[in-house]
């Protein structure tokens, strides 16, 4: 194995109860199957999917499932190899390097993965942090601990040594949703785009239509996101509140990226669509009453496209990295917060209240 | 100009007043603009559409536009032809060929056009039949008439003589549709997929299925629609009856196209779909009620789209007839009645009542 | 483990040295590794390339990969199961099933297979049959032989019982490449297409150009292959002499699948192309002298598009089982001749002489 | 009509003889056919063909369309317009209008403009300042002069009032090439991007390449013309050396854009281009001898395509002029020369001398 001595423990911010605070523990670390990694964590961020499992409304995370260790956002150190293995750029990794890796696990040979080549709608996909409670055989299962067990099959990014941890962390969740987004969304060279929510996810919607070359990407934010509103105004975009949806572009908008996932943010993206575009609902993450459409007004006169952007694969991860590390967009602004491993429970209440854009653990 | 000595006057079928038989009279036949057609009608057919304009239930028809005289869908032979002109593979046009034309005219110019390259989504489409009345200059502007008059910017083709021209006036509608609509839902080789609605839209869905190399095309109908699901089942469709949905096919269906348009179907239509599947809306042609969508568990969760499509450009029209001419899957059988130009109110009763599957003009 | 007792050693064709006689061989049987499969082959395909190999023509197959058992296309009953697994469409994997694989196993983690999601250019792609020595752990590595390991990686998909194994062998290379070629070719509905070569490869190629809804699909051999001509035009191509290229057909061709591969028939694909076209060199499998290009003509000033077509994916070869198993265009009989693993070096001549379109072996 | 009072005549440099300098001449102004317009041109760019075109050495212009007007790169202010347009945006156009419009004037019922829906390859196609001569009815046909005569199926699209004209005239043609380059091949969020020579068109590509999200793109060009490349570096592209290719990037290149077309330029792409890339031919404008390629090594092994760029069409130009007005890659910069219209000689031979990069004439 390459790599200094192993470490014996691991410190972890666990979930023994939905509901109850995390508890800090220390974890064997196990030992390494061949290609696995052991990565030391040197920023985790806070999702707000945090929230809903640790509150049990994700049905993604059973009460079988705990402990669990949350943390699906991390970007961390190689601590130790077993055996040899190379990056996605075909770069060997070493101790030392700093990496990042897919959240998503894929098994590669389901209808999914291997025959439609969607390996985010994977029938058999586990999630770090989300699906995999710390037991046996590898434990370490989640980033909001000093280390992490990275397996096999993750596929893995060697990133300049120079990177801030903290600032690739957004890219390995919302930025990949949103990247998943402006794919599925189609948006092209020249177009018109509205963005709902300006939320990380939505700011990372924002600077994929930017970064595919839309000619004007407008960001709707209620009157209490208006801090979020000016991060999106310096990014190149142009704002407005919701209360004036839909607006006052002298254009249609031939795609609208809903990152906000309400009901009302929902029929104002249909409502604002222009003819034949697409409308891609990047932020329902949570299950939602019925909703009334006119599917003939909304959808088929107008030759409109709805699409579920159900969350993302490497490669728009690939594109989320790339996109905080070509430095175009001022992603790096989204971490408003840092916070010690020991006060997750603190950086867990700072995303709940609003108060932080994005929150990231430095353990 | 080419061809035989020009008629004076065409007998037409004239719709004079909402809600009223349309009555047989005679139009004087105009003098044709360089590159227009003058095409003796072969065969008209009876659309569902055109009960909806005859009740005045299609808001692309308003009054002002009568007197106008219906039927989009045409194959007739060249009468006259002022000047030179080639059909869309490049043969010279000639008096006495039997020719189809593209139903809508496009304006070419308009952003959908011209920098989408949707034309079907053409802002200032007008369309034979439907958007055009009987007046100067062009007068002969539908097909349920003697003549019809095709201005220079509609796109025509040639067909081979011996065609039954009955045999392809449904693809020049219906037919067109279809095949806008498979595009849409990308049907990809060994695609599982389901048709709901076996009407002419419908059965134009599912030969374009089979077209595109669908493994499997499932046909769903009521009981009352047991002869049309026959004919499914001879194009080499599987069928069941609408009661019976989701179905027992032992794979999820890729892709789902609705050819019914109903509350239930769509409804039907969002429950089949598999995994990262796609819902096109083929059949909604008409103004309803919002219907209330799970979009959590259809949509976002599972990576669907849903789809709506609007008519057809020139080029699934195109599609629609190569696909009749190939007389791959018997679309010639659904020309189910025959009548003379006269009996027009005849023929849309027989299609009011659904006793025909598709009735056709011929003058 | 599930499965019947396992056996103790195969029967395998072994390749010692290039340019020599396979040699029969009894090899151990290997313990299973979990989700790892013994397949009793049903048949085994000879293509092509086995001749390449055993002349050392082949630079996938250097000399430190002897021994080896040749064979890549193969099918086979499952024998022995170590855990649970599931096939491709989800079902369970049981012994005594009858099951395809996917010859390539692809490492799932490289630049192709996770960013680009062209697993076909995998970096590690390893491929039984060619690419894996007869060697400790797996030993069971080709499909000449009474046994194959499948290693837990690899796609498989359960066949239909009543299936006959022979009518599937082409479809798990040829058929795969095919369909390859035919997605990189974009060809879609109405599309006029050439096919150049009419062996396995090529008459794939028509098939997969029928089944995406081209219009007409001509099939172009030589005088001495007038017998493959004939089962090209049973399918419902129309064929011509390549003498006689570029042919009568009235429309250029949007599509050329050139699966001969020499100069003369890659200049042919170039001259018959249309505007717009694409020419997909789907035969060219061995190293060539450089071909003097007219790219002006040829590639510039017609907007044509020139693809390389290298193997195929999981998603192609499912494509290609698909497709003979929906019957429609008499696949099956590509099949020439049958005989036993022993005559393994009689089968090779009979493709070396041309003698048979397609022979495999019936361990 | 609308508009100020039409001028008599029109002042423009006339191409009279092949090899001879433009001469000054009168021609009077046409009467405009309904939705005709009349431009007063505010700027009209010199591009490398029209040297072709003076030379003879441009097929598109054989001797029998002498006389012309050169210039199909213009932009232009309304003078006069007969009866109501409206631009691509649904924008009513008016006198006084600054205006840009599609150089290629396409027929839209070919089947590559109706039913490929590339009209870039319109078998009709005519372009202003190439294939129009000098004649009845319409006259003005070419930008090098006073005003030009904007037929009615030309789209146009109004700009900014605050527009420089120069700004935008290398995006009708050098741009719009650049963007179907581009869309060709399929750039995609996150590739690795070469481009091969630094001209106006080469920096298009490079712009497109970075505005469709490219992670990095190199610039590569030769020794003198250092002052291109340190352009392209403030665009933010990375530069080298033609002679040091394929360079040092830690990645291969996903697509290259040759816009040299040179002999050299085509190996050095198809050396450069990585597993799975495109090579698009965007500079290869005038016929060249054949070129030996090495088709199994750079086309199949690698599983390359290989796309011929022709002209382009009004969705390109569109996106070309979007990019320049979005300010964001400084394009505007590539304007180093302006001329009154009567040194029109002069400028070509600044263009010809290579000492300008885009001259313009400012009538």
């Amino acid at each position: 194995m390459l790599g200094s001595l192993m470490p014996e423990t691991a410190r972890v911010m666990l979930l023994r109860r939905f509901g109850s605070p995390l508890e800090e523990a220390a974890i064997p670390v196990p030992e390494l199957a061949p290609r696995a990694i052991l990565a030391r964590i040197a920023a985790a961020g806070i999702c707000g999917s945090d929230l809903d499992i640790i509150n049990a409304d994700d049905p993604r995370v059973p009460a079988d499932r705990l402990p669990m260790i949350p943390g699906h956002e991390g970007i961390g150190f190689v601590e130790a190899l077993e055996g040899e293995r190379r990056d996605l750029l075909g770069k060997p990794v070493k101790p030392g390097d700093l990496i990042v890796w897919n959240r998503g696990i894929m098994c590669g040979h389901c209808y999914q993965c291997a025959v439609k080549r969607r390996p985010s709608l994977c029938v058999n996909r586990e999630v770090y942090g989300i699906t995999l409670p710390a037991r046996a055989p590898t434990w370490l299962n989640g980033c909001y601990a000093e280390y992490l067990y990275i397996r096999p099959e993750s596929e893995v990014l060697i990133l300049p040594p120079e990177t801030d941890p903290a600032s690739i962390v957004a890219a390995t969740c919302s930025g990949g949703t949103a990247a998943h987004a402006a794919e599925l969304a189609q948006i092209s060279l020249g177009d018109q785009v509205l963005v709902i929510g300006p939320g990380p996810l939505g700011l990372f919607c924002a600077a994929f239509a930017l970064a595919r070359g839309a000619a004007e990407v407008w960001v709707a934010g209620t009157q209490r996101s208006r801090s979020r509103l000016e991060i999106a105004e310096a990014m190149g975009c142009r704002v407005l509140f919701t209360d004036d949806l839909p607006g006052t572009a002298d254009r249609p908008f031939d795609v609208v990226l809903d990152a906000a996932g309400t009901p009302r943010s929902i029929q104002q993206s249909l409502a604002a669509v222009g003819m034949g575009g697409t409308v891609a609902l990047a932020g329902l993450a949570a299950p939602m009453e019925p909703l009334p459409i006119d599917l003939y007004e909304s959808i088929s006169r107008r030759g409109v496209r709805l699409a579920g952007v159900w969350v993302s694969d490497c490669s728009h991860v690939f594109q989320a990295v790339s996109l905080v590390l070509s430095g175009r967009y001022g992603l790096e602004k989204l971490v408003t917060h840092r916070l010690p491993l020991s006060q997750a429970n603190e950086a867990l209440e700072l995303v709940r209240s609003r108060q932080a854009m994005k929150a990231v653990l430095i353990p």
